[in-house]
């Protein structure tokens, strides 16, 4: 059954905003098995909006409408979804009194534009929205002699989501057929995109009952695998003995099973090996520190570090010999090294990690190009050292070059 | 005149990928007075392409079709304008040519498959992409008796947005009636959204000429003014008219009146004033350094900081006492004075910035909830602090935060 997706609203046509709400409900539609085959994005205009839905309606079984369900003149999806259906509104007595007891608690005033939001198309099941004022509508019906579902849900996220989980996705698991869906994300580190499908494609081709998603995205590549049965033991075991073979082909570039981001997976092994570690950052600026602090919980293991963006930093937060710099330069191996141990005997931290290079647009020679970047992790024993030369923008230089540190660092944890 | 884009591509019918050209295509339109009526996204199938694209001709003037223009079967863009508005594809032999060329400097062999990229459609315009090796294509003809425009663009990002920018919007330029656009941006911190509109819909309501768009994103206000007229200056007297009044009602909490980033702003400050600024974060873990780092030329005002995200590392890198952690709390104004004086000596800033608070989802208590942060900034002589109490997840936390503080560094350069 073949569904489509219509967001409804002007601000998702200028170049300001974007519909997100249809990723998150594409991802719940294929988890039951079901696809997308449409997204379409209308204006608040009435004549639009009836078209886009008989459009829809001509070209696919299930249809989902989102937003322009609020009390403003601009709000007219009901309207439209009864006109192109030639369907009649009645306004439903309990809604106009949810809506006056709503209007109670906040003590606000119920303007009588407000109860539109209590009109029903004939024949429709309220969804309840506890998020919201608007209810979303489930109707059954036909359309040129064809059974239709048709989805009316609010656009905010906060109401959208909860609502398709709670009221929509069990009538949907209702009317499809039984087949049940395992799913494993499996994530790996800095392999270059083509070595990945090199040694991945002959595998996953070969599993046609399993659908393989391969998403790379700046030194990180996520594969989801996702499997249709009609029972959940074998769906499993499709994508468990697929997720394996990958698994072993991906040998340590993988750093996930399970769908963790690389820096829970850092923080993961630190407690593992009751280590601590701290950072000191050059051209990446705080984006190491950035991403391991974005996981609740990571005091524990991370206890902060430097940015030491000039030298005289390098100095002063990290006891990197101005010497040193002045012989080698900030960009080169041996300061990346004296800037790892130099921070981790700093902060006391088991492990130290550093990061200098040239993210550019300026700053490079023939020697030392923009895109160079030193890494270096210490324990006070034995340091690794990475040398990268990445292409690119400044934001791109700097984004490969945060995950190669968190790379670094889990590899040297593993 | 109504413009319709359609992306095309199965993976944007994924949860993981989204058409962001489409945002670009948008702002380069309304730039030239189009607005887009609709956005459509297919996948790589022959008969939904045909049938999006017979029904964005019969709803709209102008078609612009992006992506399916490669070499692969899953290619099928050009095939399906061709089928919906019955013309025949002609191989083009100095595209022909063009692509052998190009397989030539690479040293890559020429399947017979990638010559449909030569392929061009009876009566249209060859658009050059010297990105890629697909080139795109301008259809001015008729369908069902009315003029259309239609353009085949391709969909990789750095093939779209030049090809468009060089071959496209001249030649909609040259058909649409001479129009002149002026834009302004203005840039608001800190200001609560309601208190903004407040503000400024009694001013912007009262210029029905004059599109505003207003965007808030976590402490973040931009203002976006367009104004079309037949001449380039009264477009521009309505659009400074305008700004001159927004900026009046918006006082201090206006940043930016050419749509420059906060972080962008500081640094202009920064560097008029002369003065270096060092920084010290806890629970923004690195953020306020990533943004201020993310600028090029950066180096020229910013030293660079500390990541304090223990209580120790407060000490190390910025001499707070311990005994003032002890004695009200690292989250506390003191705390955040001591930090942000220590850090100003260390580095020999001029100015020192200081961020400690909770960003949760745990460590909060009843007298310092998740989501109280403190800021400081010192000059060696005077020390502003604010404080603040910001709602919501751990990420929202640390993005106000980042925000706020960006801001207080403002205020007091201003």
């Amino acid at each position: 059954m073949k569904s489509e997706i219509i967001a409804v609203g002007s601000e998702m046509l200028t170049p300001f905003r974007q519909d997100t709400n249809s990723l998150y409900l594409t991802e719940k539609l294929n988890e039951i098995g079901m696809t997308v085959a449409f997204k379409t994005i209308v204006g608040d205009r009435r004549k639009d909006l009836v078209g886009a839905i008989r459009t829809a309606l001509a070209r696919t079984d299930i249809l989902i409408v989102m937003g322009g369900l609020g009390p403003t003149e601009d709000d007219l999806t009901r309207e439209a979804v009864a006109e192109a259906l030639s369907l009649v509104l009645r306004r439903d007595a309990s809604q106009v009194a949810a809506l006056h007891a709503r209007a109670a608690t906040w003590r606000m005033p119920m303007p009588e534009n407000n109860l539109k939001q209590a009109d029903i198309l004939a024949g429709a099941v309220i969804l309840s929205n506890p998020n919201g004022s608007a209810p979303g509508q489930w109707l059954d019906t036909t359309f040129s002699g064809y059974r239709k579902l048709i989805m009316l849900i609010p656009g905010p996220p906060n109401e959208c989501r909860p609502l398709f989980d709670t009221e929509c996705l069990p009538r949907l698991g209702a009317v499809l057929p039984a087949r049940f869906i395992a799913k494993r994300i499996l994530r790996a580190a800095m392999i270059p995109e083509s070595q990945a499908d090199k040694l991945l494609a002959p595998i996953y081709t070969t599993y046609t009952d399993v659908e393989t998603t391969i998403l790379a995205h700046m030194g990180d590549i996520q594969l989801t695998l996702l499997c249709s049965k009609s029972s959940l033991e074998a769906a499993k075991q499709r994508v468990d003995e697929l997720a394996g073979r990958m698994e072993e082909a991906l040998d340590d570039w993988l750093y996930s099973s399970e769908g963790e981001s690389l820096e829970q997976i850092v923080l993961y092994y630190l407690g593992l090996r009751q280590s601590t570690l701290a950072v000191a950052e050059s051209c990446t600026g705080g984006m190491v520190s950035q991403r391991i602090t974005a996981v609740p919980g990571s005091s524990r293991s991370f206890l902060g570090g430097a940015v030491v963006y000039s030298n005289e930093l390098k100095t002063t937060f990290a006891d990197v010999p101005p010497a040193l710099i002045e012989r080698y330069g900030a960009v080169s191996s041996e300061v990346a090294t004296a800037l790892a141990e130099g921070i981790r005997k700093r902060t006391g931290a088991t492990l130290g990690l550093a990061i200098t290079g040239i993210a550019g647009p300026t700053g490079g020679t023939e020697g030392k190009p923009v895109g160079l970047v030193h890494f270096a992790v210490s324990d006070g024993q034995k340091t690794d050292i990475v040398e990268r030369n990445f292409r690119g923008a400044r934001d791109r230089v700097r984004e490969w070059a945060t995950q190669q540190a968190l790379d670094l660092i889990r590899r040297r944890l593993m």
